[in-house]
């Protein structure tokens, strides 16, 4: 019996007694869909594993796929002498691995760590940095969008740990099978590219709360409330790059990113010691929401609109002029917006004592220029939450549409 | 409204509909119960939050409660200037924290990190490292099972990541509520004592497979098919320390340590580039047992004994004389054993370009002189696995028994 066989068998075993094993690895259509097969509670037990992502599809998963409580951020770089032969076959090797390994199936030459896990809802995305295109003979092929981020003001950027040739954003549901991936990545990357940095974050943990959504962040705040949703008229338009000729208008935009995004990823560290010492009232202040449940210091519920003209008693705005809320806030940005899908990080304790931790940022946008860069340029200027985070490093990338079946991720670009 | 009465209220809101919140957070009676409130599966999403560990009880909890997927180890050693005295308020701070977190309730000044998570599972388990009792005056009551470990000819300790006067471990099925734990702990530390060292690690997410109890290493290998199990007769015997005048016998060991436990704290690295060299049968002959499904080499399923004097058609042992299952199982080791409660560990990447992952190694015994320390010596010396991991750091660590309530750990010890 193949590896392949023990692991479909294993994972057979696990879901089978929902009578569902179809559904929950096979028949998830559509570029975001992904499939939960609940059943009685006993069986219930065993769909946060059985749960999977498709990997073919317009768009590649991870970018709308439900927030997961593991993630790896990984960049590449291309060895000298790899040029673009190389680099399609990498792609078709991270494809066909990625393939495998979001049904719940072993990589070639398995390490057998995410044995009997099923697929955990197992993300795999893909992305292109700026360099990849001159060290390829592409950059004909550049997107303008991947011109270099402004500096910010607040940037303490480590050139070590920013940027790269390729980058692979993975997430999953389990920490085995996200660590699983990571490897079985970096293996297949073979000797045509090298790890250039490596991050590893989380989110809350399926079944901890009922909305799975919703996640805090190390600072005690809910995360995320203001983004767009995939029912908002304008969700594909902001997030993802629309296909020639479909009439959306997309200027300087390559054919081959037709469904891509861009990822804007930013290693904010928060210097919790400094932010733990303001009381609770201080603290809400500088968001501009309240801790407990996230809704506007003006009052109503997590997804009230900010009333950003109220004034208090003493005829001062109620949520400050420098609240992250306020200066953050779409309708204060000609109305940029990004879909924002961060992991927490924590990477234990720095040299001085203090914990180094803080958000692992990853925004997507049909344009940086106006998702991530007009809000972090606000947000340089005059945000109070500037004080207790430090921005460490930065990367920018192209995403390219999904795969469809047959096709490997990048292969619009990459194919004479 | 306090902070308090927040969370209780957004607790109440996750798990009211199962009608069972008293079960979940306030009747679970016993050392090690704990409750899950399981229900329809639409309430069966948010039961991973709502399950509970008790504080109080004979023995702490994190010991024998269900591995949990997210766990801090972290040790402290108290400032100068600090005795007994300091070290009796901060066990007392430290307890009161611990029991209001595992009941899903608020840290004094709490960061909100947890806010509407539940208690998650959450254990929190405190211990005395050798040093401690100098610098408290209670040299006299240190146990001689705090005597030194014997040199190990595969250590590469790194002394700043060893030992520390104080430990703390954390446990939870939650990443935020795990952190959240481990920053007020710190701060309730408070001027008495410095965090020395800290580490974070994981296991499998409940809900993944069918068997909770079952994850894999970074090996890719099932951990734990050996370990006592709290139905085997002489369970309790081998685990905790019995009670003065229980007949057991326990000799040397101070009447403060009754329903004690020790542990052996053991930062394994894995040298996985190397071990992923060998193929699937290289390894399998390395461990003893297979890789898909943890059986014997032997033959049977994962909890079948080893037929150790079984021959191949050549003659040689299907078991190899040097396989790690057969030098650390119990029968080769005069039925020394430990319960081995591990997490696996991912800390990026080394200097060198290999993944820093391994085991966060943690095992349970009544005296490690008949638990850790033979079955090490034996693996040693002839351990075939030994070439592919390396122990980096360790500690020693005496767990006190649980505190009763109005009681805090340690207090049996600490007051005169």
């Amino acid at each position: 019996m193949s590896d392949n066989e023990i692991s479909r068998r294993r994972l057979l075993g696990t879901v089978g007694a929902a009578g569902a094993t179809g559904l929950a690895l096979g028949a998830v259509g559509g570029a975001a869909g992904h499939a939960v097969t609940a059943a009685d509670p006993a069986t219930a037990l065993a769909t946060v594993g059985s749960t999977g992502e498709s990997f073919h599809g317009e768009h590649q998963s991870g970018i709308t796929s439900p927030m997961q409580s593991h993630g790896h951020l990984v960049a590449f770089d291309l060895v000298a002498g790899a040029g673009r032969r190389e680099a399609a076959a990498l792609m078709r090797r991270w494809s066909a691995t990625a393939a495998r390994l979001m049904a719940g199936e072993p990589a070639d030459d398995d390490t057998g760590v995410a044995l009997d896990a099923g697929p955990s809802s197992l993300t795999i995305t893909f992305g292109f940095g700026r360099t990849f295109f001159d060290r390829t003979g592409l950059a004909a092929q550049r997107p303008v969008q991947l011109d270099p981020l402004p500096a910010f003001s607040g940037d303490r950027l480590d050139p070590r740990r920013s940027e790269g040739d390729l980058w692979v954003q993975i997430g999953a549901n389990d920490a085995l099978v996200a660590f699983h991936a990571l490897r079985a990545v970096q293996k297949a990357a073979g000797a045509a590219a090298r790890t250039r940095w490596q991050m590893t974050g989380f989110n809350r943990s399926p079944g901890v709360t009922a909305q799975p959504m919703t996640s805090r962040n190390l600072m005690g705040q809910i995360d995320g409330t203001r983004n767009p949703k995939p029912s908002d008229h304008d969700f594909d338009r902001r997030v993802f790059v629309p296909a020639a000729g479909s009439g959306s208008g997309s200027p300087g935009q390559p054919a081959w990113m037709a469904g891509g995004s861009y990822a804007v990823v930013r290693r904010i560290r928060m210097l919790l010691d400094d932010w733990e010492k303001l009381n609770l009232r201080d603290q809400e202040l500088v968001i501009g929401r309240r801790k407990s449940d996230g809704a506007p210091l003006t009052g109503g519920g997590e997804t009230t609109e900010l009333d950003l003209d109220r004034t208090g008693p003493d005829g001062s705005l109620v949520v400050p002029a420098n609240a992250h809320a306020r200066i953050s806030a779409p309708e204060q940005n000609a109305g940029a917006a990004m879909l924002r899908r961060p992991f927490s990080y924590h990477d234990g304790m720095a040299a001085d004592g203090t914990p180094d931790a803080g958000l692992l940022f990853v925004c997507w946008q049909a344009d940086p220029l106006r998702g991530f860069v007009p809000v972090q340029r606000k947000l340089d200027r005059g945000d109070a939450l500037s004080t207790f985070i430090r921005h460490e490093a930065s990367g920018l990338f192209a995403v390219p549409g999904g795969a469809e079946k047959g096709e490997y991720v990048g292969e619009r670009l990459l194919e004479p």
